[in-house]
């Protein structure tokens, strides 16, 4: 049998683009001989689909889709899996599934049902669907196929999250190979762990594997395809590119596939990985969008360097504009160095001095002011003053505003809210400043993009007559190292200082990072590439007392 | 039997502050001769506590809280009902339950874990919990208790969410009455929900229930309190008060209530239930932040009275700062009608012009923008200036920001991100704009303190001349009813038009609403007072093509 994974990239809620994109990979998986193709979990409507899943339309939506995709099925003779969201059937229980159809000559032969329904991190997936509690193999040119959904197969390490283990009980129909459809979104050490696991299955179950991941980007959330195929013995046979659609079909007989031998998982480093997926990260938030071009205020410092570098790579550099706004406490030389950034890159930019609009603030306050000394209120007029002309350039010229925090800034809340906090979408904020120097260094790979003194010199946000970030914060090395087990790794305090690390830092970075929760929850999504990422899959309370 | 039913109001993760506060009420229960005492769910750390529960310390504090709880029932001879987190001592499954602790003479005699976990719409309970699959009845002075809590008793409706229902186990073993402890969030229609809801358990199993909720917001979501006691026949015997903490003592014995006739749920209206959320709402989120003085933009228009009426009632005159930003579009109404509402309140004032800082702006455009006429820029200009001014305030005072969007506005984009769309939180985004007349009425109804002219007025955001609301928007009658089909109930396109609403209408609406998505994930946390507010009960993608 000839199986055919169709690696695509849905857009939510785009059904006519989705069922063509899926008609068109019919078609090809047919000429290419395959028996079988097969789509990612909810292909049809895209994932995660959200709340508009609680809407009837949207689900019949789904179905409508189905009835074109079985359609050509029928007419080219293949058979297909494909996710999609159905209506439960019974009176108790949620109203949905996460199903997968088995559509095999012009009817859905069989219903498969997802059991283990992640509910962490970014998945809200018990919020729609009631999970699967029966479960059967597939028959299909006289193979049993045991297919499952995503996270079916993730319930093997030594601390199971579920009770349940769907393909414990599929096994007792004896199957001859194991699909999985998924939607397994990227973060930089994601790949390794999936690989791991998976083959994990085919050792326990001594089967081989078909799994099909989808690539793209869901505004924050991207799924970096990577689908992959598995010998019985757990041996890695194929690996589908990342960050790309593809359709590969493979043949599948006596028990093996065929002509492939074993490879090893040899992954890109977590710097470009994390490069590759906000390049697609920024696209697809454009594409999906039906926007073209972006703009960013450029300061001559290293975040807005990168991110316009990012951009310019991501939607060509015609579509890229730089906005340099130097106030009265911007230095000569981040000037240059923005101008710099500009010429290595090629981008349009501007020049708009802030000042006017910073004394004009300055004037009107006075009366309420009066004698009070500068403080942080007018740095952040100064940063306000230029999300104004950012902003005015968005809506005059329709730029879309880049973000440029980092994720150190956005954790302990170095940055102003309606100021530089703003923007559509948030390029750096699940990278922290000390991986922003190393992206920054192989943006510069073949030739210099960023310049060399806008990585070397000490980081400021010019705010006020030499200011430096580490006037108010700790050397990034060490603050990233304190946020990195507490946000990634989700350490208590204890165990953080049981480290080595100082007690009264420790308690001090947590405080700032909790304190800091009001901001987040008005900042811009940020593009995920940690395994936790500030937005939907860090949920905090604003008003908590807790290391507060 | 004496059963006290303490109704508090709970700061998340704040330890210290609850188990003083659970401590004091266990002696004032006793004091009244109680033999138990009960506290709603998830008291020791405050509901809902959301990813802090991800962290061990937070669930280690949480036994820690209980032990000194434990002590003080020991101490003065009374026994305890509390709800907090737990670990799972399971391998299998997520990490914690939701829990009661049983607490009789000085040890934890029984622990009751939540089986029906509620994640939809602010709920997230399925993130962290595991659901109980077992359920046993508690003995309490010769007498069976059927504890459950909160949801395991909200699966008695005709299409149940849950395919499980504790209660139907726990009958087995004849129970002599039901106790449930509630983290039951406001909105101003679920008060005759639950009473109904509740009614029919007790009807249903022909038991009398002791209900607990607790009272008190956090961050958006708003705790009513309103415990019941029910009698076996489903009679409401007793009902607390709504928006305040309370502690009351009833008897129960030879199967039934004593001392009380049944009485009939008396519910306010929609429109006084809404301002007591919403001044609880204002008065929570700054206590329990550690602050105590507002500011907000005051433009003379009905939405800055009403917000400018509610946090004065809530933080009293003297810590409501109103600040009039009038530009050159500013009508002469405006200013008088704001100082009007300053009169008549007696919060203090500012007035600031803003054209001092739109010219600086003109100025700086001027080159990019050239001779490209006045639109959507310029009106977004003088609001973000005027939040500029705000913040400035907020940020040399220590005022925090109140946002006077109202529903109406945050549902279809009609505001300025990083405008008027800014503050801390927002009051009026679960409020419909023609809620909001009512609502000024009901603050008007002993004197006059919204000005009659700013609710008689047509609605306009001034920011340029003669512009008026109506020339962007359909009338606020015909826009609110539509919005509430499409976001209160959740009707498709469809099930809307086939209403009777103009098809073209309907189909703008909506998309409006869907395309204002982005602004929406940016603003501030919203005082949820409807059963479906924007925010974290409403999880919408930003990229998505669905009726966009």
């Amino acid at each position: 049998m000839k199986i055919a994974l169709a690696q695509l990239n849905y857009h939510i809620g785009n059904f006519e683009a989705n069922t063509q994109k899926i008609i068109q990979a019919i078609y090809e998986a047919k000429q290419q001989n395959a028996d079988l193709v097969v789509f990612s979990e909810l292909a049809v409507c895209g994932y995660p689909a959200s709340d508009f899943l609680e809407f009837s339309e949207f689900i019949a939506l789904c179905e409508q889709s189905v009835k074109e995709i079985t359609k050509v099925c029928t007419d080219t003779d293949i058979a297909c899996i494909i996710g999609l969201p159905t209506k439960n059937p019974k009176v108790k229980g949620k109203d949905l599934y996460n199903a997968a159809y088995f559509i095999e000559k012009g009817e859905v032969k069989a219903v498969v049902n997802k059991a283990l329904l992640p509910n962490y991190d970014v998945f809200d997936e018990y919020r729609y669907f009631e999970p699967a509690t029966s479960f059967k193999c597939i028959d299909f040119m006289g193979q049993k196929i045991a297919l499952t959904i995503c996270e079916d197969l993730w319930n093997i390490n030594d601390n199971p999250m579920y009770v349940d283990c769907p393909m414990d009980v599929l096994m007792q129909e004896k199957p001859d190979l194991m699909i999985n459809i998924a939607a397994s979104p990227f973060s930089y050490n994601h790949d390794e762990e999936r690989v791991l696991i998976l083959g994990d299955n085919c050792k326990k179950y001594k089967l081989p594997l078909f799994y099909v991941n989808q690539i793209g980007a869901q505004t924050e959330i991207i799924f970096d395809g990577g689908s992959l195929v598995f010998d019985k013995d757990g041996s890695l046979m194929d690996e589908m590119p990342y960050f790309s659609e593809a359709l590969k079909v493979y043949e599948f007989k006596d028990g093996k596939v065929q002509g492939l031998s074993p490879i090893i998982h040899n992954p890109q480093n977590d710097v470009e990985q994390i490069y590759d997926a906000l390049i697609l990260g920024i696209k697809d938030y454009f594409q999906k969008s039906g926007f073209s071009k972006a703009v960013l205020g450029l300061s001559g410092g290293i975040d807005s360097a990168v991110v316009c570098a990012l951009a310019s790579e991501a939607l060509g550099v015609d579509n890229v504009m730089a906005v340099l706004m130097p106030s009265e406490y911007s230095t000569d030389h981040s000037i240059k160095d923005a101008l710099d950034l500009v010429k290595n890159s090629g981008c349009k930019h501007e020049i708009i001095p802030i000042k006017e609009a910073t004394v004009a603030f300055e004037n009107m306050m006075d009366p309420v002011f009066q004698d009070l000394p500068f403080n942080l209120t007018e740095e952040n007029i100064q940063a306000r003053c230029r999300a104004i002309v950012v902003m005015a350039i968005s809506n005059k010229f329709g730029y879309i505003l880049l973000n440029t925090s980092n994720k150190s800034e956005c954790a302990v809340g170095y940055g102003t809210l309606y100021g530089d906090m703003a923007g559509a979408i948030g390029v750096l904020g699940d990278v922290y400043k000390t991986q922003v120097y190393k992206l920054a260094e192989y943006i510069n790979r073949k030739h210099e993009i960023i310049p060399q003194n806008s990585i070397l010199k000490p980081p400021s946000a010019e705010l006020r007559p030499g200011q430096k970030d580490s006037d108010s914060l700790p050397e990034y090395d060490v603050l990233d190292k304190i946020l990195f087990q507490y946000i990634e790794l989700q350490k208590s305090s204890s165990a953080i200082i049981a480290q080595g690390f100082d007690e009264a830092l420790v308690y001090c970075i947590l405080k700032m990072v909790n304190n800091a929760e009001f901001k987040r929850y008005q900042t811009p999504p940020i593009l995920r590439v940690s395994p936790k990422a500030f937005g939907t899959g860090r949920r905090m309370p604003i008003v908590g007392k807790y290391l507060s």
